[in-house]
């Protein structure tokens, strides 16, 4: 029996887990595995680039978990420089370009696994991709601007978008001695929670040295006789700069897949059923930052990029393609981060997810601390909570605080997994000893004001 | 209408919590409330001990979350150094005696509440009462270990029993300048884990220079001419020690319950209904160390005394008595500790646990680390899972490491309590960036393999 033919798409977290895991359950004499990557590197943590960027981490090569010569050894024919131009889905094949010699050449595939991830917005402005202005999306990029900061003693940078990468890349500016201006959208930063949590994150970067500016609109990024970029401009005002950075979020990498007539949500990511396979193809999968995934609490598709959900989704599909069973039942929506020692996380639903979803709901928002209020160094966290009226089912966790605060958040995320109520969650048997948790622990603290609002609203 | 009549046997966490969450919902108007506590203090935090003891906490008014006249402040009729003697069930009340003046009184009671704690284990040894021989039990105890430290610089200090108070004790010593040696029964210490788990304990304790001996029986406490105590005496050998601290467990106070006729379960705690109604009386409550829980893993009732524990049930109650309604489901056997910087957790049921249970199951063993392994100071982690055979529920699991380990046992008793399957926590959405795990969390590895070993045990 000849061997089957597996084609993957893109070599970094989802297609090169799905080409190792599905090579793990079926060796070469069953399975061919092909795998093309435009980029000269596979399998590399994206999230990790703001910690070498701050000098945290040495690079790039700490980042890849496994090299192009190390998928080989593992029998999976890597094409780096290779770029997919064209899916052929009837005819069961793919044609890719070399990218040095410009040659192309059409390749066969049983299984195709569209794994091509996420692009950085990048808005069709005035000097957006002048010198100066970098992103931090690819270890490319991270190099770029590691060139630039190389024997630099500071100067000023502006962020713009205040998310998770754009907080992460104002610290590591600070900390490379850069005086930091973050320009943003939404009133407060860290939009992924709500107002009155990203308050608390604002407070903190401005203690921190960081200037944040909400509520801004970008209109150019203004260039100097030489073509770099000096200044960034809003609407409202003009903010010099001696580099600029990119933080304004990534949609779907669905180029390819719409040419082919694959089907798409409403972000411009891939839809698959729980095995990852697309929507109404037998042998075309997707998995990654590229794909809509189920939100198990709203019940609608959202895009969410992050390296974990990837490396997920690769393991289903390498399961499902290398003849075993596996799916991947969809998020909560969590997402931990930090600014120096302020963590900040959420799961679930912000307020306005709830309400676009439909739900009707009360919040309950307490302070605590990680240890005993005794214990030396216990440090305050806040703790929002969003719970369904009348059910009390939980909605959605949004963590600000010091040490201990992000994971915490896990513990909602594993009871929305449950579906489990506020009232059920009073009663959890969490980790308590004095350095850990208070006797009542912070996320219990806040399921007891919860299921209050949620009696006070009655029906 | 007559106000009813709340009384309260134990001054500690679990009958304050019910007297102070009754008087929330229940002025004095309506529901008089009368505790008794035979020592000098109330609503203390006993956890907080060893780090009282190892300087890390000014005590003992920080380990004390309200004093007495808190209490009466609050309408709370609480008499200190005043012990319950009796309780008359058929006649609904109860005899206390006052300890400064030996005078006894009757009290009337509509709704009683049982919370007299646990007492330690003090087997009836040679020299077991000698000075130099100290409990960790009460602030009383706290007061006396201090009081012989005060002024010294180390010594010898001898330990006997290496479950949570042991070790915690052994590293506040240790930390005092002493030179330490923990003697306990088993095998490996905490034994609250898994004998290969308490392996990593002992590893860790010795490269502490804390001397561990395992497999040995007290059988004295050898005294010196001046009646003090100056060597702990097992079966197999004699240690020299400058001051003794007993950590042999604690068992249920339930003297009084049991001379009234209460039912009790084979740990000698009170049993209860899910209101915390002691079975078979409408008006008789229990919470805290003298009752045993439901364990929702196993399905049998246990002791375990731990304050978070004690602070529900006395909530619950409160609720109830004060005539609203709250149930406490039950445990499923979480706790966490440290020895200087190892971290100790685990819930849900170890090998022998499961067994006992009449479970068949599997586990699983990973080693990992606390954030992405490129990111600085990560450090490894163990985490070890059981899971029943064919349905692969999550029966427990134990973690040893270092920075970030205690806690991240939360996401297991999430879990265990949701009833989860190691095969869908495979998938749980937990938080991930590189500073607070890797891009699979530890506890998601071992569930991987503990979904290989379910599968390969096949039926």
């Amino acid at each position: 029996m000849a061997a089957e033919r597996m084609v993957v798409i893109g070599g970094d977290a989802a297609g090169m887990s799905a080409a190792s895991q599905a090579r793990r359950l079926k060796g070469p004499d069953r399975l061919e595995i092909t795998a093309f990557e435009r980029g000269h590197f596979t399998s590399y943590s994206a999230c990790g680039i703001p910690y070498w960027v701050s000098g945290d981490v040495s690079g790039p090569d700490a980042l890849i978990a496994r090299t192009p010569e190390e998928h080989r050894e593992r029998a999976i024919d890597l094409r780096t420089r290779t770029e997919v131009v064209e899916i052929d889905v009837p005819g069961g094949r793919v044609r890719a370009r070399d990218l040095a010699t410009g040659t192309e050449s059409w390749t066969g595939y049983d299984h195709l696994v569209i794994g091509t991830g996420a692009r950085p917005v990048r808005p069709p402005l005035p000097g957006i991709d002048a010198p100066g202005v970098y992103g931090v999306q690819t270890l490319d990029d991270g190099q770029a601007l590691l060139d630039t900061l190389a024997g630099r003693d500071g100067g000023r940078a502006v962020v713009v978008g205040a998310g998770y990468i754009g907080v992460e890349m104002a610290e590591a500016l600070l900390r490379r001695g850069y005086e930091v201006t973050v320009v943003h959208r939404d009133d407060e930063p860290m939009a992924t929670l709500d107002p009155d949590m990203g308050r608390l994150v604002r407070t903190a970067m401005d203690g921190l040295g960081i200037t944040t500016v909400g509520g801004a609109t970008l209109t150019a990024i203004l260039t100097g006789e030489d073509g770099r970029a000096r200044a960034v401009a809003t609407e409202d005002a003009t903010y010099p700069a001696d580099l600029v950075i990119l933080g304004m979020g990534v949609r779907p990498e669905t180029t390819l897949a719409r040419a082919a007539g694959l089907p798409l949500g409403a972000y411009g990511g891939l839809l698959t059923d729980l095995s990852m396979r697309v929507r109404g193809h037998e042998n075309v999968w997707a998995g990654g930052d590229c794909v809509e995934v189920l939100d198990l609490v709203s019940g609608a598709t959202r895009h969410l990029a992050l390296g974990t959900h990837a490396n997920k989704h690769g393991q289903v599909i390498g399961a499902n393609v290398g003849g075993g069973y596996a799916t991947f039942p969809g998020v909560v929506g969590t997402a931990v981060s930090k600014v120096c020692d302020l963590e900040i996380a959420r799961t679930g639903l912000r307020e306005k997810d709830a309400r676009r979803a439909g739900l009707r709901f009360v919040t309950a928002t307490v302070e605590s601390t990680d240890s005993a209020g005794y214990y030396p160094g216990a440090t305050p966290m806040t703790v929002k909570m969003l719970a369904e009226r009348r059910t009390g089912r939980l909605l959605g966790t949004q963590i600000v605080g010091r040490r201990g605060a992000a994971k915490r958040v896990d513990i909602a995320a594993v009871a929305l997994t449950a579906g489990m109520t506020v009232e059920r969650m009073t009663t959890l048997d969490l980790g308590y000893a004095p350095p850990f948790s208070p006797v009542w622990d912070p996320v219990l603290v806040a399921a007891r004001k919860a299921v209050t609002a949620v009696r006070a609203a009655g029906m």
